[in-house]
């Protein structure tokens, strides 16, 4: 229903004016790591505190179980942050596990906040939104945007949506009070939703082509273990190395390879927990199956040469000596 | 220098900016009033407490005296806000007014936000920028924007601009974290500046046109007073009514002549001392002369018909009823 949809410059906006129309300063939110950093900032600008529950790489980063959210909850809570399809995991939860997380919003009386920024981009299963739960209207906060639908996040043009009446009257006042969202990228938007229905099945055969390379790639380099990502364009995959912050710097200060290298974020900055994330990096899979291939050639022979590698301690690390000697 | 300025997402942004990275959580900031009332929103939004000093229509809501900034001062206060070319009054300080603020912000330590959206119009005098004051590099905040400038108000495209490095930094953060502001409108800001030198002549030219005819058709209003506005494009009236907001909606709902009404703001939204304004109103003028010339008529006409007229008890009130008799 248009009436529970306010428009926002970007899906970042409708994120601050979700935490900042639903949150009072000090509020704790609880977020599945590793999560978009972003989220920081925007909690930052709210008075929000972010309690990180761990999400692992060896179930794919599924849902926490019950009774980490449980642990996690205190008089503070006051929501749950999700995004879904996930940046940075690309893990895509079922519903299922979005029937444990409205277990628990009724159970504790918290806020659902839902950044459903992919959900056009699902390769295994069906996408089930979070406002498809039912008995929970009041609860759930969609934050969505055309960025990533409509491959257009220079618009800046998001969306905040929720059937809870009192929220939207606060963020119109966060609303009114900056003007508008950008005019020439709300006539764009409008363009975009009147694109062919073919449109959507095309990106993502592509994109499920992309990920299907990239993920097998990854999975036969020695000591390389990359989940395989439902949703959205990123995957986390873990790598025989030290340090990623220290590996990712290194890929693009020293190592080159036919003159190339390759940007990887280190998984360190999408966890809350320190400590967590050393020996991960997220990739985005927003190049075309060759430059994946090239990349994944690349990052193949960055780990034999990186000086920090943990492969010659570990069980596999036979096969990469009889490699590189 | 371009390495000062930081391109927001319109002057709202640049605002909301400046708030959160140079001031905390119950801090104050004083607002010379009348003043644009969406810098409530933005202190809300930063935790900020905004403390209104009045400035008054019999002085053309020149800059209150160097006292009341004085007595308004608390341990608390950590920034001066103005607009200059002021909305709503479309006063503009003169240099001595900014050297006057030049010497609080010293004396006590204070940052100067100084929204400069309409500095390009001017009309007696030149401008005098918070940026040309000496001395004050690490105080002062400049909040600038494409929207008046250029008529471009939906671009939202702003800048917030100091030479204060460490709030350069957090801005950036701040920025980062929202990732960029419209780039359709980067780029229309960009061809916007390579406008010929005589657009801002032409366009000056008939803004003043404009405020000649505002001024001078509400002043032979009887009981009506508009002090001579500078800059801007925007003029406060004191009228003979018994409260603007309720002469306002009368307006537009149960006044009519040839058709048509007009609408105006109620100053008392721009006051932050409650009980201010009352009977006074905002008049924008960005219509052409002969719109302005028709829509005086109609307010000649409503003052003449509205019920809660105050003029048949003001000194000047027998040429009225001269009138309507």
């Amino acid at each position: 229903d248009i009436d529970h949809i306010i428009i926002t410059t970007g899906g970042s906006e409708a994120i601050l004016f979700g935490f900042m129309s639903c949150l009072d300063g000090g509020d704790e939110v609880i977020i599945p790591e590793p999560f978009y950093a972003n989220y920081n900032g925007f909690a930052v600008a709210a008075g929000v505190v972010v309690k990180p529950i761990t999400s692992v790489i060896e179930t794919s980063f599924a849902l926490p179980p019950f009774e980490d959210f449980e642990r996690a909850i205190t008089s503070k809570t006051k929501a749950i942050v999700i995004c879904n399809p996930n940046n940075p995991t690309g893990y895509l939860y079922s519903r299922q596990e979005m029937e444990v997380l409205k277990s628990i919003i009724i159970k504790h009386n918290l806020y659902l906040f839902a950044d459903e920024a992919y959900r056009e981009f699902c390769y295994e299963g069906t996408h089930f939104s979070a406002m498809q739960l039912q008995g929970v209207d009041d609860h759930v906060i969609l934050m969505d945007t055309i960025s990533k639908r409509y491959s257009a996040c220079g618009g800046r043009i998001g969306a905040l949506v929720t059937k809870n009446k009192n929220v939207l009257q606060t963020v119109l006042k966060f609303a009114q009070a900056r003007l508008s969202p950008p005019s020439y990228a709300q006539i764009l938007g409008e363009a975009a939703v009147d694109l062919p229905a073919n449109y959507f099945e095309k990106t993502k055969a592509e994109y499920k082509l992309r990920r299907d390379t990239i993920v097998k790639r990854l999975n036969d380099i020695p000591g390389v273990f990359c989940p395989n990502p439902g949703g959205a364009f990123y995957a986390i995959a873990k790598l025989p190395i030290d340090d990623a912050d220290i590996f990712c710097q290194w890929l693009l200060e020293d190592f080159s390879y036919n003159n190339r290298t390759i940007m990887l974020a280190p998984a360190t900055g999408f966890y809350g927990t320190p400590g967590q994330g050393k020996n991960e990096v997220r990739l985005a899979y927003v190049l075309n199956a060759a430059s994946i291939n090239f990349a994944m050639d690349c990052l193949e022979k960055a780990l034999e040469q990186y000086p920090g590698t943990t492969l010659y301690n570990a069980p596999n690390s036979t096969s990469v000596l009889e490699k590189t000697s």
